[in-house]
């Protein structure tokens, strides 16, 4: 059996061995090729890697792509042990941490989707949080995708026989107990140690549909073999440079029963999310005095574990896609009506409007913003009927969920809440999130006078405000940095 | 006599008995039926149930409801006293509350509306606060209802003799001193022991119409019983699921002399309200360990008082209540300007424009900005002087009440405001709020140049943004949980 | 001579004597007319009333509104003395206060007029900041009325030549320095102990026009004879109810050389400033046990002084003014476009577009929104050469008296920023904050390209947001009163 | 040797000697002709004055213009020592910066543009901070410049392959690596002790162009010498009222390269800026007796380096330059549509949009706000090829660089950020900036889906809100001075 000290020797560009789940591995060779940089990789050279591994790499990760040569075989465990302790420093601000941790309350007492939020801020740990709650430069549009349903207001109608109420519906020709799906977010072991499955679970027992990541935690088989029953699931994809792997990974989802392909169409490049980068600033490693050579340190998880992602993907690829799957196709991340209208022409079966949860480009406008654009356009051309119009971002209230569907949503997608209640709670956590949006969605409907999705229509709407971009979210960062204009000041007192 | 010893073994679902103001009942039979939930009665089974049921229940309702076969006798009172003593737990913020409640400013410095308010949220019992001041969600509309009146201004005339103001008006064919109006609103006894009969004597004092909620704690006899000289009462009602109980209730309300009837159609089902929720929630029994089993222990006093309201209330039931009274009908709730006009077409003698204080469904329009979309409509179809139009929600200030006269209202109803005078100072409080309205009401009606209420047109009032949404309520909840972005840390000090 | 003992004994309203100024007078027949109520008399019967009578009296008013026989003669000096010292009981807050004072800037470090105004609420006396800061309701007109201004914007023209820039005009056929005059407000002896004679000298050394106030601290005659050289004056005019008193005044105006006599049209009624009315509130009398008998035990400065003005003021009473002065007539108060073309009907020489400082009606919009729709309304008549047109109300900036001017305002009038100056500084300030706004005007003229005041024209300015009423100053008390949402609370820890 | 000692006698306006550098100069007959004023000059009468002058004034100003007859010669070192010692007071905030100054964070913990000011917010001495930072009356315009950028949003377009993005462009005819270049701004070594040439070499660096101020720190001749290989350099100008000096300046730019002239033509007076102002105040030197002379004793760095600028520039000298000059010549500071027009029509190659980064007129319009009005008049009168429009004003991020190019903006000017990153971390910070802006604007182009600078068009954005100005930024100074209306006080408890 290797032992700890052996490894360690192994530390350098030229010769880099890395401990993952008690067994080393060779990865000189791969490491100029890793996807997410050589970088992160020679860091760990010498060293059991995998706490930094495992939420970024699904567990067959090393059997798919390291030849088995590389393979060199069980460390002895004794030595990982002491390992662990000598990084083991933990700070105050940890502490604290762990310390609110002990005393969260009860999952219960969360009545809706934004309580987990507030309790994830508090309980999660700090990249974990960061990764997920960042959003793009001043996180404007990240914080105005759900402002701007505050800017739609209900016009209800009374005296309809509400005492039964469906919200049943179809999506892409699959059915689901609701308009909303579980969409895709990667990296869910940040969030929970076992990842995505969490979600496959809870999704099951609600009877809702999930979007699988392409960047997820878990490895697509393992969040498939999770499945029970008739549940659907659908794949989202981001596409690779290499067309083969891309071709590989479509064709064994719908092998393995996806019923939908959703193809990333916003993320040619993921986008630069400061929170993120903050959180993984190696503070020891500055000094002023090297000011000389600015290297940027960090990037933050995002763009660790998406340089694959091809930024020249374009309309004749998607002709390509419809030869290759029989997969129902979408495109995620459409911004303008143009570009529906384009969809159409193409002949997939939906679009998204999205703008990556505002993780992308600040001040692409929220997708509820693009929906009566893209409505109108759609009408305009005959083709409302043509194709299926999703929208995420945002969403995390009942009434939210029911100005889409008013304003021609055929249903949302929500990601970041069902990730918050999977870390602070786990499976029991989404469970819960997603009986509070239904009981929410339940009343509302009530109370606006529908009883089934395809009663609600843009009359229930006042949406006159939506384009009004008088008012943004605060600007946290450039508030701070303004020096504000004081009055007079008085003498010091010499007392 | 029975003593607590004995009733104290009928603990269970199966053998339930519970004390009520000295007296023992069988509830056994009786609980799976109970309009609030079988769940609170067992709460109290084998125990002294009085300080609970008393703010929810009129006196009459064991008498009235409950077989006397069921009636157990009198307890023997010194048992009661020792078990009053061991509930006796008073938290520090209650001690807090309490030293408030001594030094509490002489009600002749409430100055305003808004200043019992302000003493309430300080003063009253945290759960009958919670239940007063909540609202639907995250609160906007109930804010928005006060906040829409801000984005209406003046046009005052001037060089008019306003040496004589008149405020009095005709509503409903009853004349009133003012223009306002004491809305219905349940559970009186959560801020005054006394509960709504407060209420009736200070609309005497002060000349003013009371409505008579459906779910007051006073019973509608003890109301109406309380009222002096020809005062007028007007009835608020949910409609019973058994409509022989409605039945039952509007004819009574009838021979008791009440002049209208106001059908609430803006709650098919009682709205979530979380601050009520939360303010419920048993600390104690919350765990982190059972996690597994997320139970809704907590529904808020509003859910627990109203399951008997009939979802199904639709138009033809307008026609079988014109049937049954010859009261004035009301159709309380309306709000869009389609159900306006529909209201006509039905016969109704006036509507009321109501989001239900904002405590039903958030993000519904306050009834100010329905108001002139209601106008309009009725204009354009000749209706306008067919039926009345009333609002309520958010009214506040003298210059509130002119703004929706100005724009059409034939008068506007006040509730919280009066609950909160009645919670603090009691009668002398409510008569108090009442003479401050007038007396606002009475300049406002100088400054801008009218001297009767028929004199108020839209031409005082520019009322051009009222339908401008680019600026909600801040919505607290998801304000706290966003994580603010911070400029990069200075390096810490080793001092 | 009259001792102190000896007018103690008559405290009742059956005999009823007072002390002003060392003089003792039997006012027991006069307390009943008094303009400002019998209640604040009775409080100082027996007493000295000095510091309460200075500033809201001119030194002459019991000279002339008292019969002589009810003087009664000096009263011994020493008994005096300790009369007051009785009285001086001084509280922390003052202590702050005092020393806030000893401490204040020098004048020289006050940039702009909001500078005196931060001073002044840091060092004046708590109720006569509060009689000059306060304004009607919740003070939303008051704060609108500045906040008003921000909604115009400059396009500034550029390559003028902009070398000499004269900021002299005309107003009413008389010159100015300036576009803007100090305006009348009441009750100086509140802010500076010699009272309105020091606006009248500091008018006098920047080369300004000064309007007097009805409600002046000093005499009108101490006020005309303050006057130098060939200053110019205006008056100011509450009308009273009894027109031969009226008529005196205005007479006595014409006679001793004021240029223009400013009818009062806005307020038929002082307005109720809850600020002012909160500061006189005296603590020690009340107590919750008398919560029985709500009586207003203060009314604040505002309407202890108004009781005379005549709420029957109407367009007929405009021909008899003409009737009986030649001097020019303007109308202060003007709030909409129809009275502005009434007021060119009725040949008046000038309206003053004004809410009066926000002090009356809460809610009505600030000049500079009227003034676009009054000067559209006159052009659309035919009448904009007919009639001159001021505005005051929150003009605090150079840019803010431009803004107006581009607009179509002949003048502006400014009278809280100099009572500030007045109250911190004296003379000196307010000499001060002249030379400031006039170095601002030369500035922003010269800015914007403009040379003289004939060039300015609405092409300077966009104001097309103006009437946009999406926004309001914040509702302090409102929001105070609001408990706000919060998440879900942590289990407390046992530590 | 002259000694400190000898010096000091002449130290009144009769005889005024003063030493800068090291070496003694007899300004007596020079003091009164200072453009920056006589006052400063006395003040440092029989002084070392070389702290003060160095950041103004290039090193060869001395021997420019005073007459060598005037140069007395070298000072004994060791007296200016203890003379430098005995000014240097160091007070407790001046300790708390130095404090800061030496925990800097590193450069590379930079992220954004915002973060270097933030950073020169807590790091540069007070004075520098207050003269670069400021802007004029209540900072409205400053902040809006940046804040009106956040009413425009993106529509991106999908699909586009993106895997090259170019940022080249030309402007004036010179190619730069971005649409953005270094503007001009004065008093570089207030910042830096290097001043300007700090930004020369970071510009040579990063092939960006430079706008060389006349209000330089260095001497011109000294930043251009700074200038390596093909580097290009434009000259900012403030036209003196001397034409013969400006036509000196004007043809030795030329000579020495400088490949256009930007004339200044939105400060024919410069701006007060008030919070430089009051950073300027000498509080030793106040006192409240001496109120009765209210001096200003302070007008900021601005005021005293202005003085010569001609106000009476105009149309027509624009004529004269084209006449003595061949370089490209732009109009710098155009506000309005009209002056555009006149702009193409006179003939000039570029006119940059600009309020002076708010330091010149407070509610002049944004930039980005008045391009969409330029480039619709261009295009009506079918001038939009005939001229080059640029804009400067609130840019701290790729997009809003990307807004100004969509709205038809050929480049952008960037001046404060940079002096941030050079008074921080001098030119490895100005160096990390540019990288930062290439970064986020090469990110932001993929994006929205645009390879190339000529790509960009106004169907990317929608500024439709952009000239909504119902929100303006916060009134700091005002906010503070409004005394906020509080509920009734409670009785104070005697505990």
């Amino acid at each position: 059996m290797l032992t700890r000290r052996e490894i360690a020797k192994h530390n350098t560009k030229e010769s880099c061995w890395v401990i993952v789940h008690g067994k080393a591995y060779d990865v000189t060779e791969f490491a100029p090729e890793h996807p997410g940089g050589q970088k992160i990789i020679i860091k760990y050279a010498g060293k059991d890697a995998t706490k930094e591994f495992d939420p970024v790499h699904p567990r067959d990760t090393l059997e798919k792509y390291l030849p088995s040569s590389k393979h060199l075989g069980p460390v002895d465990l004794a030595s990982i042990a002491s390992d662990l302790q000598d990084e083991e420093t933990v700070d105050e601000l940890e502490l604290a941490r762990l310390e609110r941790v002990k005393h969260m309350p009860h999952v219960s007492q969360c009545y809706n989707l934004i309580d987990f939020e507030d309790i994830a801020r508090q309980t999660m740990k700090k990249t974990a949080w960061a990764y997920y709650s960042s959003g793009a430069d001043d996180e404007i549009t990240m914080r105005e995708n759900h402002a701007a349903f505050r800017r739609i207001w209900f016009r209800p109608k009374v005296l309809v026989d509400v005492s039964k109420v469906d919200l049943s519906t179809t999506m892409l020709g699959s059915s689901s107990s609701v308009p909303f799906y579980i969409s895709a977010a990667a990296l869910g072991k940040l969030g929970n140690p076992e990842g995505e499955v969490v979600l496959t679970r809870a999704a099951y027992r609600e009877n809702l549909i999930q979007m699988i990541p392409t960047l997820a935690s878990c490895s697509f088989d393992e969040i498939v073999d999770a499945k029970q029953g008739d549940q659907i699931q659908w794949l989202q994809l981001y596409v690779n440079q290499d067309r083969e792997i891309t071709r590989k990974i479509v064709q064994q989802a719908e092998k393995r029963g996806c019923r939908a392909l959703w193809i990333t169409v916003d993320a040619p490049q993921l986008g630069r999310r400061e929170k993120d980068m903050r959180s993984k600033y190696d503070q020891q490693a500055a000094s002023v005095q090297d000011n000389e050579t600015p290297v940027d340190r960090s990037q933050g998880a995002a763009r660790a574990i998406s340089s694959f992602i091809d930024p020249s993907l374009s309309w004749k690829d998607i002709t390509w896609f419809q030869s290759i799957t029989k997969m129902a196709i979408v495109l995620k991340g459409i911004q303008r009506a143009e570009d529906a209208i384009r969809a159409v022409e193409y002949g997939v079966d939906a679009i998204l409007l999205s703008n990556h949860g505002g993780r992308q480009l600040d001040f692409a406008r929220p997708a509820i913003e693009v929906l009566p654009e893209v409505m109108t356009a759609l009408r305009q051309h005959g083709y409302e009927n043509k194709i299926e119009v999703y929208i995420d971002g945002g969403i995390r209230r009942g009434t939210d969920i029911l100005k889409a569907l008013c304003l021609g949503a055929k249903g949302v997608g929500i990601a970041r809440p069902f990730l918050y209640a999977m870390s602070t709670y786990g499976e029991t956590g989404v469970v819960r999130a997603i009986q509070l949006l239904k009981d929410e969605l339940e009343m509302d409907m009530r109370l606006i006078g529908a009883t089934k999705i395809s009663d609600l229509s843009q009359s229930f709407v006042d949406s006159s405000s939506i384009a009004n971009h008088s008012v943004v979210p605060k600007d946290h960062l450039s508030s701070q940095a303004y020096d504000k204009l004081v009055g007079p000041p008085f003498v010091k007192s010499n007392l």
